[in-house]
Formats: structure tokens, C-alpha cells, sequence
């Protein structure tokens, strides 16, 4: 091979490895009403888009109202894994919890957790990095008198413990949205601060899930 | 080949085919308290042990107090699959239906069909046979003023569908123990006539199980 | 007595009578969303003003939505007593059934019966006659598959028997709106004959409920 | 009047007087389950009469299990005001949140407060002196994860406003307990310490309320 041959084939190389790093990290977004809003303009996913290199990431949503962890489950395949992705964010659990009351059809705290893991393995067989969240608020009041701030507490912790069990990495928007409202929130409104309805992100409310859920892809891409 | 290896070889096949025939079919129970308790004396399970030719039949149980759908399709591999039976009786319901309002955990319509077709689906593809029946009741009261009833008779009739979607054998049993009651309970009781506590079987509603049981079993075996 | 006193006497008495028989009866409806959807122009009590005699009839809604027995009870003495009604119709009983599974306050029967029983026991100390109405739907499928069927039922005999056991007319909706459906609803549609959202009367519901009541009210003025 | 009729006069009134400072103050405990369980050997109305000097105090247990607000409304007058009470402890609110998930029948916030007033209303009509309590606990955890902390959190403050409002003695057993829990339940147990099924108390708990209401009644009285 000559001297010539061999450079156009480095560069090829070299051209082709980098096309090969260009490819962005393909995100999905695997979440209820809140994921399904978080692509609007100005929701939180539209937020990330501009707040991370474009290059780098490509994020897409899979948000459906009403969705439980078991909602999830069943509609994983054809919403998630047709789009292989690299990293998967799931955020649910305030239906699993709301749904209690409203309709009678919340989830059963351990069954919850079987769903969870069961779709934590589905996603790591298919060779995704999994992010958990813990659900932010039902209500902004600090002082837990928020109706379903009981379970709430306990299906966050719930996804805690699931996070450590298996080394996963972790949003806890229920812990980050408690600690803005205690600082943010002196009169104990239960809307208004983070989100519009108790449950559902307004302006400031997209903005502070972005960072967070930022921090915490920036770190999982890093450590690829 | 001689005419006696013939023979011989006729003989030997033959005598496998009995001992084929001979081995009974596995029938596995899948489905929740009224189920569990079916095994002990005197439950259907246990009647109809006696009911049928134990040279054709193996009976199993595998119900568990407080299950719905979810929670049979979460354990179906292990408590159902791992035994290979030839065919699974899927009794369910009445908990999907009940939790709503006992614990804000009941079952969606639209969830409990899906999870249903995946348990369906996931024992048809183990070369199961399987037959569905509807929940017989939550209270006996025959001129619909039990509370569940709208329910009950929804959920039956999504059930009703799905084995004439799938052509599945079904035993109604809702619709038999309304006609029982419309026959038997002229007083209009919650309870005693088929139930012990509105939802139990009693000696009577077990006996009234087994033999609905009996008649959709054996024409299962016959036509298989 | 001169024949001229006489004559004087028998028209003086005449004019009484006619004076007090031109005083109208005030008719109270009292109840939740539907009545008080009803003063609007086409609801049940718009339509009643317009069906009956106005120098006969004053008729008033005093309905505030989402409200169950025991709302009314609470605001009864305002609402209804400061108003001095000769009738009052009450129509409760819809939400103390769906708010057991949308909010989980819903009415236990036997309270719902202790609370009407005071309901009527108050109104009848104030000079009121009462008349009863059984709740007419949450949902319009004729084959007892909507959810709140049982509870309906339930509740609606509750009513019946307490009118029975008082001696009260009754204006049985909850019987009427089903024979209705059976005639005119054969796809088993859940909304959309007499109602626009399962519940809430639709033109055609307003109108059969407005006949409804009207025979009752004729009937209970009549015999005065 | 000689000095003698004086004197006889002066011993007839102290006399008197000291009698009527003998009659023990009436208190009757109007409430749940946890009361009817209160007056049971150990229970802690049963501890109470023991730490109260009985020439002083008369105490009437009058709960009943399963009750909510508007039970102890709907039974006031037979349970409580017949007994002609000086002093009324009211400790309810347990069933008004914990029916709300096991039967949809738990109250309103709102009408929760409503009959609230009227029962302190009814009562110091009657001229009892009325104290209020705030519901324990359903579950003893220490992290806000019981299932209905949310709910028992708003329900007392609700409680506490009322007793500030009309400047009634306060029992608050909620705070009590959960400081006590604070210090005395590291493994965040959610029974065991002061109830033997999260709300239920034990002997522990029995001593902790008796000495809780002990302090309050000893003050009430002695402001009488």
C-alpha cells in the first residue's frame, strides 16, 4: 500500500469514527401527562433540547396522561424500545398514587415495585441506560398536608431504595421540588410555585425539572 | 421386515399410544382466594377431584388470597408455566373489581383486558389449553342493588368477549349463580345461599362450581 | 242579619277564598348539579314554569352541585326554610354514590337514610310537603354494566322504602330513566339519550324529567 | 336574727357549698373505636379514672368503633347530651380519612369542619365545656410515609384552627405522638410502639393519652 493509500485511509478512518461519535445519545423520555406536556414549547424536554448540545443528544418524549407503572409496562415495547434507545428517564408514580382516590385504580405499593424492576430489566436487556425520578408533588404544600403526600413519601422511597438496589442513577424531583417549596413557598400554597394544578409543571416548574434532569444526563453521558 | 416384527411393532406402538392416553391431563387453577381455599376438603377443587377419573385428570391449584389479573400475570411463570400444564382454568376478577373501593387499588376495564390477553397469550404459547370463567359475585342479592354489580357485570362481560375473541372455553359463572340465586334466594339475601360472607363458596357453592366446572372440562378433554 | 250583610258576608268570603286560592304554591327543588342546572332555559324547572299554571305555581331551584344528603342537610334552614316553601322536592343521591370512587367521601347508606330521614323530619316541621325522587343515572347502558349501577339501586330502594314508610310521594326516576332507556336506547349507549355526559340531563332528559315531576306536583297540590 | 341562727345559717351554706363541690365533674369521652376501646381494663379512661381523684371526676366513655364527624352528630343527643355532661373530650377523625381508601365513605374537609362546629356548637349550648383532639395516627412511621399522613396532618390542623377559633382546650395527640415516636421508634416501625396495629393503642399508648388528657382536664377543671 503506499504512503497515499495508507493516509486516504486513516482519514477515512478517522472520518468515520468521528461520524461514529457524533451520533447523538438517543434519549426517551418514558413518563404520564407531565412527559406528555414536557415536549410542548417551554415544557421540560423543549427546555433540554436547548440547554444540551444538540450534536450530543437527541431527545424524544413518550409521555401519556394517566399513565401508571403498569401503563408503562405494557406499552414499553412498541413506545421505547422501538426507538433503541441509549438512555431511557422513567417518571411515574403520581397516577399509581392519584388514581387511589380519583378512580380506585392506583397501584399497590408492592406491585409498584415488581412493575418497576420489570421494566428496568426490559430496558437494560436491550442494552439501555435507565434513569429513575422520584414524583415530584401533589400539591406544593411543605408542611405534608397535601393529601397523598403520605404515599407519595413512600412510593419515592420506594424508587429510592429500587435506584440503590440497582445501581441506577437518580433524579429525586420529589426531594429537589420539597427542598425549592421550603425555600420558595412561605405560605404554604398547594400551586402556583412549580406547578399550575398541584400536579402539572408551569414555567418555572419546566425550567427546575430541566436542570435537574440536565445534571443528571450530563453526568450519566460522561460516565458512558 | 417379518410379519412378526410387524406385529411386534404395532404392539409397542400401540402400547405407547395408551400409555400417551393414559397420562392425565394437568389442569392448573390459576386464580385468588376462593381458588386457594378450592383445595381444601370440600373445596370445588377438591370436589372435583372426585368427580372426575383421576387416570385422566391432575388437578392443581394455584390461587392466592387478594390477586387480580396483574398479579396473576406476574407470577404466572413460576406458580403456573413451571408445572406445564395441559390446561389452565383462569378464574379472576372479583379482587380487580372489589379493591377499588377496599384499598383505591382495583383494576382498569381497559387494563384488565390487556393484562388478561398477555396472560392468555403467554399460556397459549406454553401449548396450555385455557378456559376462562367471570366472577361470580360480591354479594348474592339477585335484583342488582349489590354494590359491585355494575362492575362485576362489566368485567364479565369483558371476559365474555375476550374467550369469544379467542374462542376459549368459558365458564360463566356469574350469569350461573344469578340464575341459582333468581331460583334460590327468594329473600333476596347478601349471602348463605352460594356464599358464606357474599363472595366465599360455601358447601353449596362449591359443589355449584365443581359441576359447572365438571361440564366445561370434560368437554375441553373430549374435544382435544 | 239583613239580606244586604248576607250578600255582603258571601262576597267578602268569596274574595278571601279567592285571594288565598290565587296565592301560588312555592315549590323548593332542592338538590346537586342537576337541579341546579335546572333554572337554566330548557332545564327541568324551566320547563315546569312554563308546564304548569303560574298563578298556581312559584317554583324555586336550590340546587348547588357536587352536593350530597348531608350538604343539604347542613344548608337546609338557609336555602330552603328561610325561603317558607309549601313544597319541597328533594333529588339527592348521585354523589353520595360516585364520590365514593372519584374523591372517597362518598355516603354510607345507612347515613344516607339517617340524614334524609332528618331532611324530611325538618322540612315537616316547617310546614313543607315533601316529595322524593330516587337519582336517576350515572350512566345510561340498560343492562346494569355501568359502574355505579348496584350502589344506584341501592340507594334509590333506600329512598323508596323511606317513602313508603312515611307516607310521601315519590317521583322514581331512577325507574323511569331505565324503562326509558330500554325503549330508546338499544345499542346500549352509556350517554347521549337523556343525558350528555352520563349524569347531566341532556334537552331530551330535561324534558322527561320536567313531565315527571310535573304529574307528582299536580297530583300533591290537588290534594291539598 | 340572733347570733345563733346567724351561725347555723353560715354552716348550712358552707355546707352547702361543700356539696356542691363534691359533685365530681362529668366527663364524657365522645369518640371511635379507640375510645370504646378506652374504658376496657387498661384502657386509657380506665387509666384515667385511676389518676383522677374519683370525688372529683366522673368518667363516661361514649365512643363507638368506626365513627366519623357526623356519627357523633347523628348520635349526640341520646350518647352524649342525655348524660347531661360538664365536660365533653371529642376525639375523632381516624375513620374520616381512613374510609376514604377502605370503603370511599371518608368526609370532606370541608364538612368535616362543618359538623365539627355543630357538635362544639350543640354542646356548649347544653353547657358542656368541650375539648378537642386531634386523630393520633394511622401508622406510627416517623417519616411522613404512612399512607394517610397527609390527609391526618390537614384533618388536625383543620382541628387546631377550630380550637384556636373558639379558644377551646386542645388535646393534640397527633404532635404528641409523633414527637413521642420521634424519639422512641428509630426503625420507623409502623405499629408496635404506642398502637398494636397503627392505630390502635396498646398499653404504652393507653398510658401516653391517659397522661396527655390528664394534664388538660386537670387545667380545664381548675379554670372552671
Amino acid at each position: 500500500m503506499t504512503t497515499f493509500f495508507r493516509i486516504s485511509a486513516i482519514v477515512l478512518m478517522a472520518g468515520l469514527l468521528a461520524m461514529t461519535a457524533a451520533k447523538p445519545t438517543r434519549v426517551v423520555f418514558f413518563g404520564d401527562s407531565i412527559t406528555q406536556a414536557g415536549v410542548n414549547p417551554g415544557g421540560y424536554i423543549d427546555r433540554l433540547k436547548k440547554m444540551l448540545p444538540s450534536d450530543q443528544f437527541e431527545l424524544i418524549g413518550a409521555g401519556i396522561g394517566g399513565n401508571k407503572i403498569y401503563d408503562l409496562y405494557l406499552r414499553m415495547e412498541e413506545d421505547v424500545l422501538a426507538k433503541q434507545p441509549d438512555v431511557v428517564v422513567v417518571w411515574v408514580g403520581v397516577n399509581d398514587v392519584w388514581h387511589k382516590s380519583s378512580y380506585g385504580t392506583g397501584t399497590d405499593p408492592d406491585k409498584f415495585v415488581k412493575f418497576y424492576e420489570a421494566v428496568v430489566k426490559k430496558l437494560q436487556a436491550a442494552n439501555a441506560r435507565v434513569i429513575l425520578c422520584t414524583p415530584a408533588a401533589i400539591g406544593e404544600k411543605t408542611d405534608f398536608t397535601n393529601q397523598q403526600d403520605g404515599d407519595l413519601n413512600l412510593y419515592s422511597q420506594l424508587i429510592r431504595d429500587l435506584a440503590a438496589r440497582r445501581n441506577l442513577p437518580l433524579v429525586d424531583l420529589r426531594k429537589a421540588v420539597l427542598e425549592y417549596n421550603l425555600k420558595s413557598n412561605p405560605e404554604n400554597k398547594d400551586r402556583g410555585i412549580l406547578t399550575t394544578d398541584r400536579v402539572h409543571l408551569n414555567e418555572a416548574g419546566n425550567q427546575f425539572v430541566a436542570e435537574q434532569m440536565q445534571k443528571v444526563l450530563t453526568t450519566v453521558v460522561a460516565t458512558k
